[in-house]
């Protein structure tokens, strides 16, 4: 964040400077044609007749159709799977709630707001329920905040790089505005009893998704969430009640949310034993794997797309971590053997995307463009090489090493992996591809 | 903006100190009921059988079909007229694209983007016309900003209070965070001769909106936006492309943007002559007033809502000015006799909607809310008295006085003045009420 942000009035100085390079950087390779008739005479049929009257909630134009989740359902049982955000297309920090990805265990269930009810128990004073209307009554905070799936870039683990856009490969990340109620404040009503160290969380969908997080971070900034982006929860996000987990494992971030039992230890339940544990090259298993790591990513250009010819480019892309804000973002466009800084957009929040941009005079040649980010706890994002080394080959979760995009003589954007890693595990390679695992 | 906020990974320690006491008010009064049988045994009916699957794109709930924007046509031409944002049903500092206001005169024109253009011409050197291709290859930069109808909440103007909810009285506002590429740069490509010294936007629907605006302020901070909330526009913003003029009259923002002529005088058009201007009580009139004035609301509680009974509310608003960025809010419960300062939500940003929170007990008795803000350039929200005294009686735009919300006994919110006020001219009183005027 630059010290200008402090001072709400100043302009943005460090972004301005990058903005009028990169401005003038264009303008060398400008692509406009010029203007020769009057072009008030150029009546396009559309300003000929009145358009459409207003609607009470507005979508987005017909022609972007095409801008859209990817479902990817789990076949023999529909509601168990993810849909993926589609980030090579959208722009900014922040994702509309209608494109923000899905992680479902048993589909959406349609609930009745006046008859949910969050219940908080177990090992505390005074056991107490609440219904939405009561939980109105509490006062709110709005913040920032991305959600990420465990198992988001997962196919990044394979032996050969996956071919498929930004989002088909990453999408199962996205970053909203949510306001609610800070847990906090009702763990201080219930009054947990000493021996209390965990809050186990339950959704109210026919999965029944339960999940163990410890009372301290309960305490320190979880929220019920109420709204995303400024409206009402959608039903796909959680409506009317989910939980928010700053920077941790979208799957504890339990959507539909009814039940929170107060515990002195973890539930041990499906999503935290069989699921999001991990076989270490030691032979000991990573398990409670909550943060999410540093990880940035280049949307534009991206994998599957096509530069139209030789001239300048901004390259943009995503940064976040959940170890705090972003510090620093590094672009390459040779494959990692230099590295220049790139401009950060603000705001710059902790657990939140950042956008990154860089500006890039592509001469034609092959390239690699790749996007390194460091955090403000110090921590870096790891080569794909360094990864392998430090988790093995039997991993599912956590995948955040630095995605490398290969530029062709042709402007064909595909996806490759720079650096010599070790052959994955055979049995290892059959369990891929199931985001609906 | 809180010193706290220039390290993103401090705390706002100000506004958690400010949510703590809050907190402690609330749990005083507790609505909560306890807890009796094992909450897990209460298996409502969505548990009971798999829900629904994925989409392409979200929507909201069922449930929450109320929140909707509410649209006031023209009844003899359906597409002149408005819609009006549910600011009262709505959280946080930004409107989700679907619910922000909508203002058009002539209907929402059906675009086809690969036929849309973008024309600079007039007192230029090289006047240039830009395909949405070529200006998707221009850096680009998101910021956030509100969006303000000039003729929002003018029926403040009238002798009696008019009783509606806060959205039907004051949602001819939204604040978005928009993508999109600095004005400057195609400015600089153009290269304006010396006499030129405004700009003339002119929208692609069928009534051709044209605007003047002085050329310093395009080159200073206006935008060409493309992108809304994340997402490319919608078709009711400008799809495929719009003008974003931070903190000026909304009908600055020309939406559907084509032509851009520069020029040495403005262009004199009917929304800057017929409209737009106001006679001041010296019998001389006002032209040309971009800039909206420091205004603020409180939306919950609003007029049209009943608090349930006595006990603890979060009072909650947003504040908002055209000339910088909020400073201060302060909040009253007794009609302007005592003030108290509100905690203010970051992000505190210049030309954007800010948050405020303010914890109130309600006695029982009756009591009239207010908010007034005050802006980084000092200017302070003036009470309706002072406002009329200035501006006179036969104004139309620009009213942003202060809100008075009288609370009942029985808990009923309700419009009201609170300062004496001469009575407004009879003519003019003829004039009001048309949004689509």
């Amino acid at each position: 964040m630059s010290p200008d942000d402090a001072d709400p009035d100043s302009e943005p100085a460090a972004d301005r400077r990058g903005f009028l390079r990169r401005a003038a950087a264009v303008a060398a390779t400008s692509v406009a044609v010029p203007v020769l008739a009057d072009p008030r005479d150029a009546l396009e049929p559309w300003r000929t007749q009145p358009g459409r009257s207003f609607s009470t909630y507005g979508q987005p134009a017909a022609a972007e159709i095409a801008v859209q989740r990817w479902p990817s359902p789990n076949p023999a049982a529909p509601g168990n799977g993810a849909s993926w955000s589609p980030l090579h297309q959208l722009e900014g920090s922040l994702t509309p709630a209608g494109l923000h990805f899905e992680r479902h265990h048993n589909g959406i269930p349609d609930i009745d707001p006046a008859r949910h009810e969050l219940r908080i128990f177990g090992r505390v004073r005074h056991a107490l329920a609440y219904t939405l209307d009561d939980l109105l009554r509490y006062p709110r905070i709005t913040r920032r905040c991305f959600i990420e799936c465990g198992g988001n870039s997962n196919t990044g683990w394979r032996d050969k790089p996956a071919q498929g856009t930004a989002g088909h490969l990453h999408g199962l990340v996205s970053c909203s505005e949510w306001t609610g109620i800070p847990l906090a404040a009702l763990l201080a009503e219930v009054e947990p009893q000493a021996a209390a160290a965990w809050i186990i969380a339950e959704g109210a969908d026919a999965f029944s998704l339960t999940m163990s997080i410890p009372l301290a971070k309960a305490r320190e900034d979880c929220l019920l969430v109420l709204f995303q982006n400024g409206e009402r929860l959608r039903p796909e996000q959680g409506y009317p009640l989910r939980l928010l987990v700053p920077g941790w494992e979208g799957v504890l971030n339990v959507k539909w949310l009814t039940n929170v039992q107060i515990s002195d230890q973890p539930a041990m339940a499906r999503n935290e034993t069989s699921k999001y544990t991990e076989l270490l090259p030691d032979g000991s298993a990573r398990a409670f794997t909550f943060v999410m790591e540093p990880k940035s990513l280049i949307t534009m250009p991206s994998a599957g797309s096509r530069l139209p010819g030789p001239g300048w480019y901004e390259i943009a892309g995503l940064a976040w971590s959940g170890y705090g804000a972003v510090s620093r973002v590094e672009v390459s466009v040779d494959g990692g053997d230099t590295w220049a800084a790139a401009v950060l957009e603000p705001p710059v929040l902790a657990q939140a995307w950042t956008r990154f941009r860089y500006g890039w005079q592509w001469t034609g040649a092959e390239a690699v463009l790749q996007s390194r980010v460091t955090d403000t706890s110090g921590r870096v994002q790891p080569s794909r090489s360094a990864l392998l080394a430090s988790r093995g080959r039997s991993a599912y979760f956590h995948y955040h090493a630095i995605v490398s995009w290969a530029v062709a003589a042709d402007g064909a954007v595909s996806h490759v992996y720079v650096d010599a890693t070790s052959p994955r595990n055979e049995l290892d390679e059959l369990l891929m591809d199931r985001a609906w695992d």
